[in-house]
């Protein structure tokens, strides 16, 4: 059985079923886990003595969220994560995320329109993690995004994006090619339909799917290794079947 | 430099500080964490294929959340657990807790005063994860923990103690003889006064101390290896001095 690609809709919904009554998620248990998954997947990939500075770009939105709890785990690990969040999202709970960055001096970027101090960090930096936009994106690209994602593609550093690359349709994926051309990506509880043909390396987070949610949408997930939050997908072939 | 070994007030006061406005952290965050380096733990010491069974015991108090985390990654991770938590805590987090294992099939004694369903259980299960008693445990064991101890030491079962085995007092240890016997411990944030001569396997988990606040209170963490959550302790000597 072939693993399934998540349209937005359906992403959006399994996303409420775990946090509702009956799933009795909470968005901070969620959150660490998919931002843990993240810094894994990024320090599987990158190791720290290699790349040790990362710049963590963070959306408004929940996505925004998982960068900054991995950039938490990432300074854990022994990172030098840089945070670039220009416009923090207004839920108590990134104020809460961020306090947690600061307190482990995380340095954070000042919140501004102008791009030229990611320009600058990007310069300083040997990898990104692209948590600027989610399963709940849509285009356009707004300010001051729209001038960063051109900035963060031609800076040349690798990037392990988040659930979807930012700029990337999350079901037509990157076909206009505005979005940015990760290396690596980390898809959250199951990939979405945008990603079917992605040729990096792919790997999968989200280690909190019930098997009766997995079978009540035939998500087919892989088995995860050991105690691992993370599984690595196999490439797609060229017809974007999984090998 | 020495690692640390908490009092109970000590490991109050640095519990409350990280849940303070200050250190930011929810409940929710912190006992996903500590429940997620139990199972790795257990994990690691105690394989799926030869000990598929995980009777996991939960107090009343945060400690018992703990170990509802814990059985849930312990399903996730393929292992059967079942938990036995004969007085449930009232605090809501408790009761989503308690639903995730629901959702996961993961199957709960019915509460009861009455021991019997625990030697069912006990003789259906191959290993232990004790999450009774914490730091805040203060003698004596109550009903029905009281006879529950004696029932679990005496099963021949492995058993994997969550901070401090149960029955121990926290800072002087094992002195009367009336707490479990474990294998295997599982410290969380730095281990506790009464642990220091604890000969077993020692893990510490908690890798959310950040370095500001590890100075602060001296505690001479070791270093996690690579991104797990857990790292093993080097067993005491003779006179409960680390190798």
């Amino acid at each position: 059985m072939a693993l399934r690609y998540l349209t937005a809709q359906l992403a959006q919904k399994i996303d409420e079923e775990l946090m509702s009554t009956a799933g009795a998620f909470s968005l901070d248990q969620l959150m660490e886990l998919a931002g843990l998954a993240c810094a894994q997947t990024l320090a599987t990939v990158y190791s720290k003595e290699e790349y040790p500075r990362v710049l963590v770009c963070c959306g408004p939105g929940n996505q925004g969220g998982d960068g900054l709890v991995a950039a938490r785990h990432l300074g854990m690990f022994g990172y030098k994560p840089t945070i670039w969040m220009p416009k923090p999202g207004g839920k108590d709970i990134y104020q809460r995320l961020q306090t947690q960055c600061d307190n482990m001096k995380i340095p954070t970027l000042a919140p501004s329109q102008d791009t030229s101090s990611l320009r600058d960090a990007l310069a300083r930096s040997d990898v990104v993690l692209d948590a600027i936009f989610g399963f709940s994106f849509k285009p356009p690209v707004r300010a001051p995004f729209d001038t960063a994602l051109p900035l963060i593609g031609s800076s040349g550093l690798p990037i392990v994006s988040v659930d979807i690359p930012s700029g990337w349709d999350v079901e037509k994926g990157n076909a206009e090619g505005l979005g940015l051309d990760p290396d690596v990506l980390i898809s959250l509880t199951a990939p979405k339909e945008g990603v079917r043909k992605f040729m990096g390396r792919h790997f999968l987070g989200g280690r909190f799917v019930t098997k009766t949610l997995e079978e009540k949408y035939n998500l087919n997930l892989p088995e995860y290794p050991g105690f691992s939050q993370i599984v690595e997908l196999p490439r797609p072939t060229e017809e974007g079947q999984k090998l």
